[in-house]
């Protein structure tokens, strides 16, 4: 890839180079909070708009039209992935993601495949291609996957929960087989960012949105080391941000990788994930996304007080977690502009 | 009260004396994991078990004559509260919680009562009274209510949710409002704690089940002061425990409150939990509740581990939630026995 990008605030951050002000995006920032997104959603369930690279696109370049951010992330699920793999999930209406035949037992887990992400998961790539042809070079392109772990519950619980404790009492219960399953996916994801970042991503985001659930030991036994795995080896062709919900626990380990940056929640105040990192890694965060509903003159007075908390030119201003579909545009847009305001 | 307790290891340790032991007991361990609890369950709902005295009283003995545990603690459920405030709390099969109508506005908040828990609730004072007549002694009763914060996440969201995004929406746009039904539902549970002390428990613990979907300053604004507020009114007549569930960034300022213990999570590592606290008060957890599906060998090494990360005396060790229903009661038994094993 050697294409330019004019506004290329977050690779600069994300390089350690000096910025004048923070990068910002947000977490979901394509979705059900613009009325454009709903306007497509309207018409086209859940994983045709994944798997139609025209809407796709489209999609992910909203919020950069609408809301100004310095930064595309593809519009995708990480459940394209666990899919690739032979597990069948399905999006039902209101209630999530559903499998009607969970991955439990040792011949579930052995009928998953590592596929050829090249063919099953062609669609997002040519997705990516759209995507920048559409951006032309504004911003950088964020993708992204799910963490082995995230997937792992989604896939032995067979849908959403609470606290994931199905998925944990297979992995309590069957460590061996929850780690050839971790495997699996692990190697899928690897071969799967690899291609995204071929096909043109400039960064990849990978997202840990259930390693909150587990204690710190079980988080070093079933998460860190597979997303460690995937840090490794995409951190020597790309920038790698790690987000892991929750998992402030685990800042310390993961700030020793080779990761580009780690995403914080807004339950982690900042100086005290500046602590858990010692202060070497790039941090991305945490506006509390409920804190949006909040009237705009105080969400730029909060937007400042989280920006001078990071303290620091490391930083890459975003929500600590993704946008509520209740969230007035007008708010997304205050808080994007209040960050693009700010001058160190 | 002047009774004499057989088995005073909890209370001896909230006491901050030596004990050779630490004292055990489990979240929800009057609960669904128990098939004497099931045989009643099948008989009787939710609100029914809650609100008859003699079968809350059995209910609470369960634990205490089946699993060995060093503490009873009342059944009954953190709604009863706002139930007493004119706020008509159901419990919907498969579903929890369910209010028709939530608190949303200036007149639903003006709606809610301040009532006479001597009267209200009257049925949980009977059922203290009737349960420490089963206990004879043996071992302490815990009391318990809900905290302020947990207790308006429920009333304004209607139900329960997995962010309660309606409820903090709700603070951050109507925080005037917010903080009349807070103090409201403060002023009710001192009454309550206090009317629970006079018949009879020996310790009371404040819930804060929903606390850790706040960022630390917001917890600052909106749970904090009031679970204070309790603490410190009754601390002065009893022991007061204070679990906060995901809510180790305000262990150090919880700290610094007349607390007697702080129940700790399983995601707030041992030795972390003490550094936030400064090793000053006693703390309470934190065994992951999944973990007990693990083989009973595995759970006999890591209560060894657990109880060794909190070094001193100063500590009970329970659970880092409430035990799951699908826990084998040997695996239960397990737990506690291991704990009473120990020696310091």
């Amino acid at each position: 890839m050697s294409k330019t990008i004019q506004n290329d605030i977050l690779l600069k951050v994300l390089n350690n180079e000096t910025v004048s002000r923070p990068p910002v995006w947000m977490m979901r920032q394509a979705g059900r909070y613009l009325p454009e997104f709903m306007a497509i959603r309207e018409k086209y369930d859940f994983f045709t708009r994944c798997r139609t690279p025209e809407l796709a696109a489209e999609i992910t370049v909203q919020p950069v039209d609408i809301i100004g951010v310095d930064a595309a992330i593809l519009f995708s699920d990480i459940l394209v992935v666990p899919q690739a793999m032979n597990i069948p999930f399905v999006m039902k209406e209101n209630q999530g993601p559903w499998l009607d035949a969970p991955i439990r037992t040792q011949k579930d887990v052995e009928e998953v495949i590592v596929p050829n992400v090249h063919e099953t998961l062609k669609y997002v790539l040519d997705a990516i291609h759209l995507t920048n042809e559409k951006l032309a070079g504004r911003v950088p392109l964020i993708g992204f996957a799910g963490s082995p772990w995230t997937i792992l519950c989604y896939t032995v619980e067979g849908k959403g929960s609470k606290n994931f404790d199905i998925a944990k009492g297979f992995c309590f219960t069957n460590p061996d087989l929850a780690h050839t399953l971790l495997q699996k996916i692990t190697d899928t994801t690897i071969a799967y960012l690899k291609a995204q970042v071929e096909a043109g991503v400039d960064v990849v985001q990978v997202f840990d949105s259930w390693g909150g659930m587990l204690s710190f030991d079980d988080y070093m036994i079933f998460s860190w080391p597979y997303i460690k795995q995937i840090v490794d080896e995409l951190s020597t062709i790309t920038k790698v941000i790690v987000f892991a919900k929750g998992c402030w626990f685990a800042l310390h380990e993961m700030a020793k990788s080779p990761v580009s940056a780690l995403g914080i929640d807004w339950t982690c105040p900042p100086h005290v994930a500046r602590e858990l990192t010692d202060n070497k890694v790039v941090l991305q965060g945490n506006f509390d996304p409920a804190r949006l509903l909040s009237p705009i003159e105080e969400i730029q007075v909060e937007v400042e007080k989280m920006i001078q908390a990071f303290s620091g030119q490391n930083y890459i201003a975003n929500l600590g977690h993704g946008i509520l579909p209740n969230i007035p545009v007008s708010h997304a847009k205050a808080f994007v502009d209040a960050v693009k305001n700010y001058r160190y």
